[in-house]
């Protein structure tokens, strides 16, 4: 029946496969969150000019050279910086010019002596009492970016900062990739829509709504397709819709053997259909099919919301990540939290247990606390604040053993 | 000069006391990463009928009872579960229905035997190779949920999960804090919009970028007031308008003596104005304003957009989660990341320092890697990944030391 089963590594090594969806252009103020197309280099020095980083005067370090409390040194004071403007005093030759925080550094000045160590003796004497060096207290026209410097690289997920420094540089807008759309089905002759009454033997669709927001949380749009009841005409209808409007289709339902059996025909019917994956040796979500159709990803995914969430967290994130562009994929497991264990957890050789785990604060550290229940209940999902791996080869893990965790966000 | 100077701890304090701003109902599909106003009820059980969590034979465990592989027992086959139907077949007295993975257990059933262990005879005689106890591979009407069960605790966020069990819930829309509003003024004589070219001595407007792509993070709306020179007419009628529409005021700039106390003196001149914080004894940061004008908080940022950014990290973040009304915020420390410190790092006493430092990976942990740079540059908050924090009752860290690492997103 698992004629194809892979590894989580061969998993993850496929999906990351995928290309990126393509680029566009967005206005810099909607650039946060996106992903970075290309390299950006900077066009120009920044900041550009000569600044102060105190409150203070403007002098060349030279005339400051041996004052100290008990011998100052004193210098005239021949103006004041405004900020914004281009200084027309002149700092050098003992004389200093008053500056604020963020100031253009005035014609002969090479340093500035904070306000703290100054003390004005008449309106145009100043006496200060402490030595700088040159370059002390200021930012050179190049100190945060050269002209032609790499600024950041292609394949970065844009933070603030990030936004902020394409402002400096003068870009309103960025080249970035295109946000992936994920064309979600939700198939099953049980399920029904969430504004109606189940009957005995129906249950509302979780699956839309649960995947639909997994895939905001991770960049990409959401395209619900519509619930479909499990006939071959339907599905394949709604799959060959799915690959017309979005970039990958997620097929969810079909933890019986008659409806996996489904989507795979479904799957296989399609033209220039690869079969990649038939079964993943995990637990939950042992039951996901995964195909290519040209440059395009199709998920058969186990119908427990449960099951399906984990097959998200573990193989969708990254594939998401694959076709978003998102070079530096393999930062993001910072977020595995280090935890020790609350208790043993036994385990099958064999495959990798993904093991939803509640995390409490335990002094400096956490303790991890495995959540057991039958993966079709949403509860234990709402419960967990993260998943712990078993790996294939090793037959539990013990209490006190310090294991990683992948938050669920 | 600062006569209103607090620790971290008190200003974290007194930030975090800020009420949310108010609630409204959203669409359900419209929930994920909003912050629940109430505690959600179940109001039915949820799957709400018996259901297979495997595909077999739906059957009263005592028929099973002493089946082995050499002894196994037969039963006869009465029908089939159909998916979303309530079965019209009954099962028991030596009876089995054919069931799929979620199907509605028949009436006189009590278990499932697997798929694996069943063996067909003929048509309608089924062999069985193992004995299953009641309940077994069934979820119970209330497994998941009890009707009136606490579902989820107002004050959390929603992730994907919580959305999906309010989906199987039947909620079509959900009753969330308002988003908070965060007007941004960005200040000084030296600051031009972005698509400007700067003359020598200007710059162009980084803070209003990056505090508003921080926001967004922080999931706030973002209002942005424009640019305003150092004038005090300019920046009242700014702040006042700021006041009107939106839930918090921040102004940023003013990183010289003379622009801060402008915004000081703006901040005075409110109609009962609240001074809460004159400078906070961190580095980057120090010169950061908190005052409070009736329900509304204002702050006066450093003009610095990386010190800016350290205040926003620290202080903006939680209390942005405050006015969210997001009760866990105490959750979110999880982001902190252990880490070794690559090289000694010396820290003046009496002050939190918050250093900038790159992640390595190093094995199976993290080597942090601190980036030295004036506060002025924005550049050193581009390379980081996160935040470190040395006391204030420290010296400095040292070369190999366990520190925490709040990431930079």
């Amino acid at each position: 029946m698992f004629f194809n089963v892979k590894t989580t590594e061969e998993v993850l090594g496929l999906v990351k496969g995928f290309e990126p969806a393509g680029h566009e252009e967005v206005p810099l103020s909607e650039a946060f969150g996106r992903v970075l197309s290309g390299d950006m280099v900077s066009p120009e020095d920044l900041p550009g000019f000569l600044r102060s980083t105190v409150d203070g005067y403007a002098i060349r370090a030279r005339d400051s050279f041996g004052a100290t409390e008990s011998l100052p040194a004193f210098l005239e004071i021949a103006g004041e910086v405004k900020m914004g403007e281009v200084p027309s005093a002149v700092a050098g030759s003992g004389k200093a010019v008053k500056i604020p925080t963020g100031g253009m550094l005035p014609r002969g000045a090479d340093s500035v002596v904070m306000i703290e160590y100054c003390h004005l003796l008449d309106e145009s004497t100043l006496e200060i009492s402490r030595t700088v060096s040159p370059q002390e207290n200021v930012i050179q026209p190049d100190d945060d970016f050269k002209a032609g410097a790499l600024v950041l690289s292609g394949g970065r997920r844009l933070r603030p900062q990030d936004v902020g420094v394409l402002a400096g540089l003068g870009l309103t807008s960025a080249s970035v990739r295109r946000v992936p759309k994920v064309a979600i089905v939700s198939t099953g002759d049980e399920v029904i829509p969430v504004d109606q009454t189940p009957k005995p033997g129906q249950v509302r669709d979780m699956n839309t709504y649960t995947l639909g927001a997994f895939c905001r949380r991770e960049h990409a749009v959401a395209v619900p397709m519509g619930l479909c009841g499990d006939r071959y005409e339907d599905l394949l209808a709604l799959v060959k819709k799915g690959l017309e409007n979005a970039d990958t289709v997620w097929v969810s339902g079909g933890s019986s053997v008659g409806t996996r059996d489904l989507t795979l025909k479904v799957f296989e019917s399609l033209e220039g259909m690869e079969l990649l994956v038939h079964g993943i040796s995990i637990s939950p979500g042992k039951p996901t099919i995964i195909a290519r159709a040209g440059r395009k990803a199709l998920f058969g995914l186990p119908g427990h919301v449960a099951s399906a969430m984990v097959v998200a967290e573990i193989f969708l994130r990254p594939f998401l990540a694959a076709l978003s562009g998102e070079g530096d994929w393999g930062k993001k497991d910072r977020d595995a939290v280090k935890a020790r264990l609350a208790r043993n957890v036994e385990s099958v050789s064999g495959r990798d247990d993904f093991i939803r785990v509640r995390l409490v604060k335990d002094g400096e550290g956490w303790v991890a606390e495995p959540i057991f229940g039958k993966s079709g209940l949403i509860s234990t999902l709402v419960e967990a604040d993260g998943l712990m791996q078993i790996g294939r080869n090793t037959e539990g893990v013990y209490e006190g053993d310090t294991v990683e965790v992948v938050m669920l966000r």
